[in-house]
């Protein structure tokens, strides 16, 4: 089972590691990272860099498409030979799927028109410009097309998709390799949950708050 | 303030990444890399390198470490170098602190004598046999040591440490931004939750399992 994950210059780093902890487990699989030249590709804040081995043209049909955000996002929508590869690869998936502002990259491919999806709750209003129909869940399952909220739901969106591939069991069993069982000291990690004036800073401070 | 994450060859991505994702929002943060020898380390599965930019001596008094887990831990327990700069480094750091079986370098390098803390639920018993208390906790505190257990612990340890470096408030924003608000699909993310075969299976696959 080949899984890519797609790479680029300013990824989120936790959207692509989140599922691939969680999806390297899979019987059979077979992970690599994509880009369209391969090579380091680095975070947003420019601390790491992040090494692709292949390039698009070398997984031409994987079962699985993982696409993370992060501000490198837009470049990745202006490129129609991501956008293509997008498009081909999808024609024969089992599951394409996006963490955080990669559903914009997938909206932007023409993948998502119509289709409930999530994304980056700042980026509701961008993901329904580009004719997706925008979802408040943490996860969006539509048939083959599962699209997760902002970073750390590419975890739970990487769980979901185990349990689908391989069973509930083979999905506990890597939830437990992991050890997720999560104990955040607050309860802050949704916009309807953080304090107002939290939610306030990050919407003023987001390329996608209203100008 | 300078935090040092630590890396080597077979390295846990997520260990590193979780950690990585939540102390970078801090104010005035300025994440590295390190390594023995700078460069790509790859993770378990070699599907992926991590760029290490910085050598251990190019950071002498980082105010947080973070040593991750993975099963090159045991190359970095056996590398004076490597438990020289630990020691040195924690002299005067604000807190030290470990993922999963990123403890058991801490132990060896002698940080963890008489001190409670947790790892890699196997692994228990080598950290006994390093000199530590090991505790069931998810997230252990013990002064300015901080160890987590295994995995996405983490991302629950290094938003204790944000709150303890920053206040609540910061903390809350960035569980808002890593939109760390988990809903796994199973409640199998602990040795006493997971179906009891399930436990099995992994204590049998393990290096730590009693041989």
């Amino acid at each position: 089972m080949d899984i890519a994950i797609l790479l680029f210059d300013d990824v989120n780093a936790l959207d692509a590691i989140g599922p691939y902890e969680v999806l390297r487990h899979l019987p059979d699989a077979r992970v690599r990272f994509v880009a369209r030249e391969p090579g380091p590709k680095h975070t947003e804040d420019r601390a790491l860099s992040l090494l692709a081995d292949a390039a698009l043209d070398d997984v031409v049909s994987p079962s699985v498409i993982v696409v993370p955000g992060g501000s490198g996002e837009l470049s990745q929508r202006g490129d129609e030979h991501v956008l293509r590869w997008l498009r081909t690869a999808h024609a024969t998936s089992d599951y394409t799927t996006s963490v955080c502002t990669g559903a914009l990259v997938l909206a932007a491919a023409g993948l998502l028109d119509d289709v409930p999806a999530t994304t980056h709750w700042l980026a509701h209003d961008e993901l329904r410009r580009l004719g997706a129909v925008p979802s408040s869940e943490r996860v969006v399952s539509h048939g083959r097309i599962v699209t997760a909220a902002r970073v750390s739901s590419g975890i739970d969106m990487a769980l979901v998709l185990a349990a689908r591939i391989a069973g509930d069991e083979v999905a506990q069993g890597i939830q437990l390799a992991i050890e997720y069982d999560p104990m955040p000291p607050f309860d802050a990690g949704a916009p309807h949950k953080a304090p107002a004036h939290v939610v306030a800073r990050q919407r003023a401070g987001s390329r996608f708050a209203p100008t």
